[in-house]
């Protein structure tokens, strides 16, 4: 493989996390290549990016990234085994890797492929949104397919370290397993949390809510495309953790029921500490 | 009523809020006088107060505050009832105000009373994380009782304004509705996040959790003995509010089951509009 500073990178979606990429290794590959099938994201994006074009020219790209919602990136994927030059690198941003990785285990012995997900982003998204800032200090997971070689996770890695993010190389099964939880099952918690308000038959909660809920809602206000395909793409943890979590809240509702304030105090404290204890690790590790 | 430059404020309970309310008001009011039973509170508070005391001078105070857990309020009420001086005003502070406006509509009709309850707040609790400007532009919700008068509201929305918060009357039922929605609800779904993830097999979710997990379980990280009072103490409307939100999250669980792309990503899609539409307006207003 090249070096990084030498590689050609072609970015196939040209949204936020697209966008911002790029920006976060401006000056730090040979060329920025930008391809978008939508005329305005292009039109956006395109300062960005030292070319961009609504199709990839595969004869320039030595490491092509699909920073596309996951059903999108599935459908790249059979494009990318059809043009892709031996030898080329395919990552992508993906939000649910089991799919993913399962689909870059076909792709031709001649090809590369890694799995990506950062754990950034924002509520906003298309590329006026984009901000090459996002990716310091976040997470980068790489999941390793049957395309990938110790060579691309060392690139990967030296990529993910250009972002100013930090590489954590893990399965995509505990991948998908983790994102459910902390990930995708916050977002659907914090739309029905806004559907439980909406319900209301008066305006008070509108007026009285305040940082509480601002923070717990925050994620009901993602864009529903991506969000919905990424839920549906990672169905079947998605629904494991519902499950999990429904009976974790059942327990406080029936000591809360009970009146049984030992109880209920105890599982809202083993909360608490767990809380705690995570946001002294991060603090630590940032 | 005095004016409230002519008015001695003894504010019962020298936590988080009571301290934060002595700073806001430190300048507007004729004396400030602090009571907590607990040692180390007054130490840490006296400094935000003109006297500190572990029991009530009575003979002094004007206006009293009761700043602590909904628990502690209504048994301070007894005591109140007992000691105050006839024309004396009671307001609280506390997180539901059913039990509350009903204890204080019981208390001799020498003395005056209204039910409040300020949007803001902390994570952290007690004196040491007080900051009188928590107050500054939050909803601070006053329920009349039948111990209150058209004088007593015209002075407890000038205390409010002093504080630079603003006030909203409502009944005490449609304040208790409101907050389980608004408050009550979201930290229990916080809380019960965490659960989720602390069932892990495995490090994966800790390590990957980022900016939506923060926000979504940041309440979890709350007082436990404060907030398990607050949801005991408005279990009723807490009860209603977790089983409308379970109904919300098995239609968006069987939409997710079931594949219908088009249900979940219109139920997703209203919760947005919803979240998006509030935070317009929480804008505007401010």
């Amino acid at each position: 493989m090249k070096a990084l500073a030498d590689t050609e990178l072609t970015i196939i979606g040209t949204g936020l996390m697209g966008t911002s990429l790029a920006m976060a290794l401006r000056g730090k590959v040979a060329a920025l290549h930008g391809v978008d099938a939508n005329a305005e994201s292009r039109e956006l994006a395109a300062p960005s990016f030292d070319t961009m074009a609504p199709q990839a020219n595969f004869a320039s790209s030595d490491v092509i990234a699909l920073a596309t919602p996951v059903q999108t990136i599935l459908r790249l994927l059979d494009h990318v085994r059809l043009n892709a030059h031996p030898g080329t690198l395919i990552f992508d941003l993906g939000s649910a890797k089991r799919p993913i990785v399962a689909a870059m285990d076909r792709l031709p012995d001649t090809l590369l492929a890694v799995g990506g997900h950062p754990m950034c982003g924002k509520e906003t998204s298309g590329p006026s949104s984009a901000d090459g800032t996002i990716y310091r200090g976040c997470m980068f997971a790489l999941c390793p397919t049957e395309r990938s070689t110790p060579e691309t996770l060392v690139f990967m890695e030296a990529l993910v370290g250009a972002c100013a993010s930090r590489p954590i190389v893990m399965s995509a099964e505990q991948h998908d397993r983790a994102v459910a939880s902390i990930s995708h099952l916050p977002y659907l918690l914090s739309a029905g949390l806004v559907a439980t308000v909406s319900r209301s038959p008066d305006d008070a909660p509108w007026m009285l809510a305040s940082s509480g809920f601002r923070d717990t809602s925050r994620l009901a206000a993602s864009d529903v495309t991506m969000m919905g395909d990424t839920v549906l793409s990672n169905r079947d943890a998605v629904l494991d953790a519902i499950h999990l979590f429904t009976a974790q809240l059942a327990e406080i509702e029936l000591a809360l029921r009970s009146g049984d304030e030992i109880h209920l105090k105890n599982l809202l404290d083993d909360a608490r500490q767990m809380r705690l204890w995570w946001a002294n690790r991060q603090e630590k590790e940032l």
